[in-house]
């Protein structure tokens, strides 16, 4: 083993503050491509960490409704793009990375030449429509910048990013008939109505403005653009493909469908076109704004005001190797892409909600300005308050605070007066269980990374878990559990409150609100409430306190839990491992347990009801391509076998993670997936975020160095790790013995240095 | 006859400023009724002068398509009222006054008893929806003040409002189960589609803001408001009728249709329960605003702080007494009712558009402030140009002017670069022919009233005449007309472009910019060259210069023109009335043309090509109830027959105008209609606006004294008026006798009398 380059920087006294590290680049280790096959639902085009635009490729984008009913189809191109696919139908700015529900999908571009065809085209005709085919071989996905070669018009299209501006580049062959598509209809997610309205004003010959509102996911979404060419078009003009038309009286005035500078309607694909020369270079400048069009050009201007293509994905990709440098790793190159591209999926979601003067949407649906901070939206909180916020706690603080800071102001501009739960651009989707927001707030409390109220923050938290009309709520605080009478989630809701108000007893602990502390650490037993010590499961319950008779704890559906069957959920009280242990019935019984999960046969019938992952996300009955059970492998740690831990968590990480298309073995669920990965590859996890421990896992590099702020590393030194070698035989950290099995937050951020001796044989 | 009281109140030495006379109210005399029936297209609601809020019952909002055709019913209902009605659906917040094609009807309000019943169901069975009826003797119709009694619910409705505030007060039975639905879904000139979007938020239990953005005759227009109850709801709901609901998946977690603050969809109607004493008032304020929920909530604290009906009753009628007081006149109840409702409806449109603040939305679909002026929308300005914006140069020149600086900035927002045709919140619908708004620009500069930038107004009327894609306007300016093959409106086009040509060179050579003055003065005689003077009329000609061989001067429709048949047309030169005579063939010709068509029998089949108005809004041939005739029976001036216009006038007088609800001889438009009645009955009219002359008439009062700014007055005196005596016999002017057959802007403007001696026997 030999210590990471950084670290040995330092240790020849040089400065360790972020800028200096004069290692290799890492940028070069980030693979978009990863997860783009199967159910990663990730996406291979370019982005700035933490961006609003994602500017991306859909190789297809199926309707939301396939004759009047749900197409299942839909669900493949969540990220809008399959790596399976031959054909390429555009590029648009807005993609969530590795959710398993989605949206957006905005303003789809596409360059073409020869006669204008404004209808997309299917897949097996390209040639059909304004869909090209196009091939892998002539594909580059690199962090902030994409490129493909489209076959069907020789154009070569490459894009990059600045925050809030996508940023085209199309090569063009000779033509009289060269054009740009944008298509106002195109959306991931899409259905026939879901397009409100759209609005389109030509400024000029080369510059756009317009918006376009939608009815998805966010109910009530408009996101506003502006858009330059470097080249004058010659002409211009659209399509409605709306059957209803506007009231059209008065409108014969005017050739309203070419060179008329308003266009509004329902359904509409505009074009522009050129002639251009063999080789001539269109480029576009495509700003976005949640807040109006003079906002979307002010954004424009402000970020990229020249054409220089390069510039704009050069500092992109600073920006990135930035963020990548808050941990060096050594290790193979694999190793390293499946890292590095890790570290890249947790910086895209949440992403910056406000133009570049601080003006956002909030969820009221008014315009507010953020002061001082950076505003978010994309909070899939169900999945990412278990290891993806603790991260940022770590190496992005500053931006978990303003994450933070962008959920309290949503709890104050909610209607409901609640803390969002699965959030994105001033619309709440009340997507999945729990109120896990709270989680984040009493991590970040709890761990002394506040610079914001916590008093508000706890204030929120208590307001929003004692919203007693929200999803059995009631019932929960009234009976101890929600009664399955109440919801078919009744046992994993029942389960995931009990932690959160764990979460907030930690809070309030923290804050001396000593009387909160009590009220909430008394519900966080609520999880023995759902288990049945007669059957060793956690069970639905009925209203009168007796357990549901059906009962199948390996099933999912309608049987009280959601994403994970009993045999995963009943695992679930991150927050008391002891009492769980003891309540199923002692350790014995616990690594019985435990081990029968990762080894037992899954009968097919119950593979159909695991949702969101291949055959590949699930070990035995052990669940990872969903989220529930992700502290699941650490538990041993709580019995006396530590070391089965050990091996689980490397299992996991050969098996879930590869640095190929189908690296993932289930949706990267904004980050999640990804910080599960970073924490355990470097060899602890927060089991129970909003304490200070991190469970001692199997470091599975060779050492890393952790910029922790303020100039300060944590260095993780690993002697004698490899693919057999993952069992801890000793541990230093800073010189002395760490005989436990946990480290703290403070032993992280003070910076020092810990030693994983590593063998083949457990201890 | 007697001089008026404020006259006689002036020669007693008493100080004549507009906040003096202390004469009997005039508002007493408005009757917003009259025009309610048949073909008047006003409403019967409340309003203040030129207010953003038009608070006004709506008898019925027929579908704008009936088994996906027009349905030609939707047309009665331009303002939602028709007096022949049996029941009222609801009480709804805009209203276009008196135009012939429609849109608004926002945000519905209807107070109801018993079962809650969210359809308002149909007019023949009314209690099978919140639908009631009602009586006209429980009906009370005044300047901004409406009262009716539900016969259904036996509730009392009542509504006042300030400029953008309306509040409702309803007296209610004792009843358990009191309601106010607000249904999001009525509308003017609806259809299925028309209400693209509806957001609703509850802040509290009194308390709600939302917005409702539309598709009709404004093709993009968003519309919020602000709602407070006097009194708390017990609960409240809504319900959705659209067909395709929102994706549903994480929704379950509430009841949303009830008690659930966040509303949005495309079609709903909400309600609020309340349980009411007897003869409880429950009030509501309802304040709207063109910019955000903010906004509208700002306008409501600012304009409405607290609970007094009254007080805002008081106060918007003392508002109206202001506006009608610049015209005091003597004559009948019946005439003054006439003229005072005349006045009334003068000044509804345009309307203000901005918040207390000044913020509005501009035609770019952006949000501006205006800053020093009041921003207006609701330019009808192909009737308004005619004699409603001259007569607010001499009563509201400050308004005037105002419009003027709002159209100027429509101009600068406008995608197309034009000044207004028929703009309506944001909106261009492109209504009717020609670019009318250069003569309301020219007519406030020629005549002194620009306290704006008048050089810009000449710049955005020559950008908007040369406009060569708009409507046939390239052809124009080439052939000196437009041919047949390119509009079947070329005939009124031309003669209508020729004539506001005529008024930008007028502005122009104020302003000595005499190439203007040169290109348009040239342009002002092309009316000259769709004039057959083989057939005697302005007839369609082709592009190769010979006239179309199928004509028939009756017919309006696919013969070149709109609104207006030949005979009616050929007369439209008011910029050139001796050259029109001259090319016409003489004053013989001429006195026997115009006597043919006040006379001549227009056959049945004709009748159903005169567009907007009623069988009584003809006479012979003489289309009062359209524009472009207005200025005809004043063109006898200009022959040796000038006896015949006072005949005329007064027979037009007689026939067009009653104090009835059937009292409008066709729409209104937006005041054009009253304020023709109301130069008419004063003894003048802008033959050629943008001119300094008023042609003389016959005045139908016994005197009047107009408010002229400034502290000034300018008397009208009518000696020995009377049905039969409608002939001047002589006129005096400041103490000289007038010879001629006009006045001039000056004369009224410095103040002065002017004296009229009438017979029954013509000079």
């Amino acid at each position: 083993m030999k210590k990471s380059l950084a670290a040995l920087i330092l240790f020849a006294g040089l400065n360790a503050s972020a800028q200096t590290p004069a290692h290799e680049k890492l940028v070069q280790y980030v693979k978009p491509i990863i997860g783009t096959q199967r159910m990663g639902h990730t996406y291979p085009g370019a982005t700035v960490p933490f961006g609003m635009v994602q500017l991306s490729p859909e190789t297809d984008t199926p309707s939301y409704e396939l004759n009047g009913k749900y197409n299942p189809d839909v669900y493949k191109y969540c990220a809008g793009y399959q790596y399976d696919d031959k054909t390429i139908v555009g590029f648009s700015h807005t993609h969530f990375s590795g959710t398993g529900h989605s949206d957006l999908g905005d303003f789809l571009i596409m360059p073409t030449v020869g006669a204008l065809k404004l209808n997309p085209g299917t897949a097996d005709k390209p040639g059909s429509g304004y869909r090209s085919a196009f091939s892998h071989a002539n594909e580059v996905s690199e962090a902030n910048y994409y490129k493909v070669k489209l076959d069907e018009s020789n154009i070569t299209a490459e894009m990059t990013t600045s925050a809030r501006v996508g940023f085209h580049q199309y090569t063009f062959p000779k033509s009289d008939q060269s054009h740009i598509i944008l298509d106002l209809m195109a959306g991931i997610y899409n259905y026939p109505d879901k397009t409100v309205w759209t609005y389109v004003k030509i400024l000029n010959d080369s510059t756009l403005v317009g918006y376009r509102q939608t009815n998805g996911w966010a109910r009530t979404r408009t996101l506003y653009f502006a858009m330059a060419f470097n080249k004058k078009f010659t002409q211009y003009g659209f399509k409605k493909y709306e059957k209803r038309q506007v009231y059209g009286g008065f409108w014969g005035k005017f050739n309203q469908s070419k060179n008329f500078p308003e266009i509004a309607g329902k359904q509409i694909r505009a074009y522009f076109d050129f002639k251009t020369e063999a080789d001539e270079k269109i480029k576009i400048k495509f700003a976005l704004s949640p807040v109006s069009m003079d906002g979307a050009m002010a954004n424009m201007q402000a970020e990229v005001p020249g054409w220089d293509f390069d510039k704009v994905k050069t500092d992109g990709q600073a920006l990135w190797e930035t963020a990548l440098e808050k941990i060096t790793v050594s290790g193979s190159v694999a190793k390293k892409q499946d890292f590095y591209t890790a570290m890249y999926h947790t910086m895209i979601n949440p992403t910056m909600y406000m133009d570049v003067d601080g003006q956002y949407k909030g969820i009221d649906q008014n315009i507010h300005k953020a002061d001082g901070f950076t505003n978010y939206t994309t909070f899939s909180l169900w999945d990412t308050y278990r290891a993806l916020h603790p991260l940022f706690n770590i190496i992005e603080p500053q931006r978990n605070a303003d994450m933070v800071k962008s959920m309290l102001l949503h709890y104050d501009q909610s209607p409901e007066h609640m803390l969002p739960v699965w959030s994105n651009s001033g619309n709440e989707n009340w997507c999945m269980s729990g109120y896990h927001s709270v989680s984040v707030l009493a991590d970040a409390v709890v761990k002394g990374n506040a610079p914001f109220d916590a008093n508000k923050a706890l204030d929120a938290a208590v307001a929003t878990a004692r919203h007693r009309n929200y999803e059995g709520i009631g019932e929960y605080i009234d009976k101890g559990y929600i009664p399955d009478e109440k919801t078919g989630v009744s046992v994993s809701n029942t389960l995931e409150y009990a932690y959160d108000d764990w979460a907030i007893a930690q809070m309030a602990k923290k804050l001396d609100k000593m009387d909160i502390y009590n009220e909430f650490i008394k519900r966080s037993e609520n999880y023995k409430n759902v288990y049945d010590p007669a059957v060793g499961f956690m069970r639905p319950k009925l209203a009168n306190g007796t357990f549901r008779a059906k009962f199948d704890p390996l099933s999912t559906i309608n049987e009280g839990f959601i994403e994970g069957n009993s045999w995963n959920y009943t695992l679930f009280a991150p927050q008391d491992p002891e009492g769980l242990i003891k309540l199923m019935g002692g350790d014995k019984r616990f690594v019985r347990y435990l081990d029968s999960l990762f080894t037992m046969e899954l009968p097919d019938k119950y593979f159909a009801e695991t949702e969101d992952i291949t055959r590949d996300g699930i070990i035995g009955n052990y669940v990872h391509g969903n989220e529930p059970s992700h502290h699941v492998a650490y538990l041993y740690n709580w019995t006396d076998k530590p070391w089965k831990t050990q091996e689980r968590i490397r299992m996991i990480l050969n098996r879930m993670y590869k640095p190929t298309p189908d690296g993932l073995g289930g949706n990267d669920d904004t980050g999640q997936m990804s910080a599960w990965y970073i924490f355990s590859t470097l060899g602890f996890y927060p089991v129970a975020p909003a304490s200070n421990d991190y469970a001692i896992g199997s470091p599975a590099i060779n050492g890393a160095v952790i910029q922790v702020g303020g100039g300060k590393i944590f260095t993780i030194n690993v002697k004698n790790q490899s693919e057999k070698n993952v069992y801890i035989q000793k541990m230093v950290l800073n010189g002395k013995p760490l005989t436990g099995l946990s480290i703290t937050h403070q032993d992280i951020m003070a910076g020092g240095e810990i030693t994983f001796f590593m063998g083949s044989k457990h201890k």
